[in-house]
């Protein structure tokens, strides 16, 4: 593969200094009218060690309007992004709509390094670049326009510039330089790996020579411009034919996995008080043990209007040191979280390793009001069930422990406690009319949660479909469900 | 201090059911008031450790909306945390305008940890205290409500606590609860200094009694309550007492700072070409040093429009290594920054150590175009040069060498390149009418340039007034001094 940019390519001054202004202007206009879309362009800037990534950013720098570029080194790691799933100082640097971000070092480095030394096996290695393209593909269907470089340099020219005189070049060695020289091979073997696999034709790589600084702007340049063209040309339209759309007939709701929840099961006061008790003391503990223990919880509480989500959020929170759990309220985004992927404002609040994150809604919004009212087209919503599953296996297999709660009450129930909400002074705000609207709505919602279940109910990530016409019994179901899992998640790890 | 709240009070449970649910009430009103305003609250809940802070916390979760509340426990740091400014990880969680931030510690837990501990001498808890004042009454100004409660226990109760059987208990004893007690003493003497030198006007201690559950909860609402009452009657005022404006007659705008650069000064191309080489090495190597020292430098450029900021940044970012930079452009705020004070979206940005931040316009947006345009009033922009110099000194003091540069031109040679640009392809989208309006205010900009320099150029984060009219000169002129500063910070360390 890399031989094919081992051939020599050079550029003369003349032809340079005749293709770099165009270049410019041309991606300077596209960066114009980038701003007015919905889409964001990435550079992935990666390749041999001394094949001049650096001086190639400086170009980019050059060429674009920098205010509305970001750049982004992946140099070391900090325990934060450490403590997390490893995508998640990928998305937490993702450029907004309208903007540039280039990324020197990106979300191959590390696979890459690990598997040349040797850290990881081959095994581990695919698995690493199968998330890598499943997340490039979200970010893609979502208006990303992705431009993966890489640049060449063979070994014996990697040794010349190993080689040089520091006191002549401009500027002294990467100090990795030397350290990954020595592994030329290895890097060489699994980066022609990594190309090979994520080579995807929403991502494609460009392998550009880069022996010859002329040569390599140029060529990178062109690329970018190229991506850009194709990309600005198209309709902001649906990449319909990349979604691998579920097959949804219409349905009769009257059939729907909520309909097989025992609304009637109730708890008396006395055996509620015992268990509640009980319940919260060992979860008390358990959340120490799994802080000592470095393992993180992830809780979504999804629910109908008036499902008692907040009451049964804080029977879980009152268990728990306050130092250990994060509670997320999601209402409406924020323009900052409107400007990025819809999944980005929940990756913000991943916890760290030996802390909980309790989201009170979150995003299943998308294939649930979203899709009911119609925010979220249908391919939008449809695709993004694959992108939950994704990004909560990202979750459990760093190690979390992910539960999700519907919590289900009858429609009549829901009118009862919609009426006595009216005239209850401390919960009057609550009711609003669009509550009442969304009620009129009941048998969509239904089948939106059906469907839901239905796609992302997974065996590490499972739907909890709470009984709630007794708030009591289902605190209990939801506090009972917890225990079990944490003790099931530290007896798992002690083995 | 502390015997007042060693007197036994207490309350009986028929009181307490007659005033907790007024409490709940009238705080939830107050808390759906609060989201209509531009102000936020945060309680700061301390005190001895096992006094019940966080069963505290869990009686807030009751009594205000959950929603828009966010709670935070200082518990343990980050290396993202530590390698900033100390109060960078409170920045970076202040609530937004309209809610509630609960602080379970707070930025007075290290400083009296430390201090207990006889980590820190009595001058640096001292001076950490003088910091924490600084920024309450900034935030104070800013709309924030700070509530600061501190839940008192005697060391006997204490003692009692500890020895207390956890099976009968419903929660384990807090894990810190031994190692603090056997400093109670030291602790006590902490505290008392800590709540003396701070305790005041704009954010008063509130020292409860904790050794019975039913008073201190009861208690801590009605302080909470109190203060929300009397900041929502508050006019959205300017608290105009509190500035102590600098006073600014009104000047000749003739004679100002800006004057005295001498906008002759050139370079031949020959000359320029050659330093900017020896700069650029020079420069380069010494980021390199900083990063490997940890030291961190924040670079702020301002400058009159086509002063000729962009490519002078470029000249800086093309000789450091790209890992090691990040340049922050200053447009329009998003609304989670507006929702926040104005310097919030700075801290954002501060490097961590070993790292540099460039910041292509800044926080002196404040005292320039808000100032001159009217989008920040008088009491604004006045206060905000001492809050801009608190800012920094956190910078320094942490150790960052922070360097601003004004890029000046005459008033003619801005005319000039505006009519370049309009010729220039390339350039064209940079003018716009808005740059044509700015240049009929020069006279007064000029005058708050003047004021800026006078009241924040400091010898630890100097103005540099750049003389632009010749862009080599300039950048010349910028490199040398990053330069000079980066050495001197170096040679500083090492001796």
């Amino acid at each position: 593969m890399f031989e094919a940019a081992e051939v020599g390519r050079s550029l003369d001054k003349e032809t340079f200094k005749q293709l770099e202004p165009e270049i410019h202007n041309l991606l300077l206009k596209h960066q114009i009218s980038l701003q007015d879309t919905d889409k964001a362009l990435i550079v992935i800037v990666s390749g041999v060690e001394g094949a001049g990534k650096g001086e190639f950013v400086d170009r980019l720098d050059r060429w674009f309007d920098t205010r509305y570029v970001t750049t982004h080194a992946f140099f070391d790691e900090t325990d934060e992004e450490r403590e997390r799933p490893f995508l998640w100082r990928f998305w937490r640097i993702l450029p907004a709509r309208g903007t540039v971000g280039v990324m020197f070092g990106s979300w191959y480095t590390r696979p890459i390094v690990d598997h040349a030394f040797g850290k990881i096996s081959d095994a581990e290695f695919e698995a690493a670049l199968a998330r890598i393209e499943d997340l490039e593909r979200t970010l893609h269907r979502d208006g990303y326009i992705i431009v993966k470089l890489w640049f060449h340099l063979s070994s014996d020219k990697q040794q010349e510039r190993l080689k040089q005189d520091t006191s002549t070049a401009k500027f002294k060695k990467s100090p990795l330089l030397e350290e990954y020289a020595a592994s030329y091979n290895n890097f060489a073997k699994t980066s022609e790996r990594a190309i090979l696999l994520t080579d995807s034709g929403v991502a494609p790589w460009h392998i550009i020579e880069a022996t010859e600084r002329r040569y390599r702007d140029i060529t990178g340049g062109q690329a970018l411009l190229t991506a850009l063209e194709d990309s600005l040309r198209e309709k902001p339209a649906e990449h319909a034919a990349i979604v691998e759309s579920p097959e949804l007939a219409e349905r009769d709701s009257a059939l729907t996995v909520l309909d097989r929840v025992d609304l009637t099961q109730e708890l008396t006061e006395k055996v509620y008080d015992k268990q509640l008790d009980t319940l919260q003391r060992k979860i008390h503990d358990l959340a120490w043990e799994m802080h000592h223990k470095k393992k993180n919880v992830v809780l979504v509480f999804e629910g109908w209007d008036a499902g008692g989500k907040g009451s049964a959020i804080r029977r879980v929170t009152q268990a728990i040191d306050a130092r250990l759990y994060r509670v997320i309220p999601v209402a409406a985004p924020t323009d900052e979280e409107l400007g990025h992927h819809y999944l980005w404002r929940f990756w913000r609040h991943v916890p760290r390793d030996g802390y909980m994150t309790i989201y009170d809604r979150s995003w299943y919004g998308r294939v649930l009001v979203e899709r009911v009212e119609g925010f979220a087209d249908r391919h939008e919503w449809l695709r993004s069930y694959q992108e939950i599953n994704s990004f909560e296996e990202r979750l459990t297999e760093h190690g979390a422990v992910v539960l999700k709660f519907w919590l289900h009450i009858s429609s009549d129930e829901q009118f009862a406690r919609f009426k006595a909400r009216e005239v209850d002074p401390r919960k009057q705000y609550k009711i609003t009319e669009e509550d009442w609207r969304n009620r009129e709505k009941w048998d969509d919602y239904k089948l939106a949660v059906n469907d839901m279940v239905a796609h992302t109910s997974t065996e590490k990530a499972p739907w909890i479909l709470v009984a709630g016409n007794d708030k009591k019994f289902a605190r209990i179901q939801i506090l009972s469900t917890i225990a079990e899992r944490l003790e099931a998640a530290l007896a798992e790890e002690s083995t």
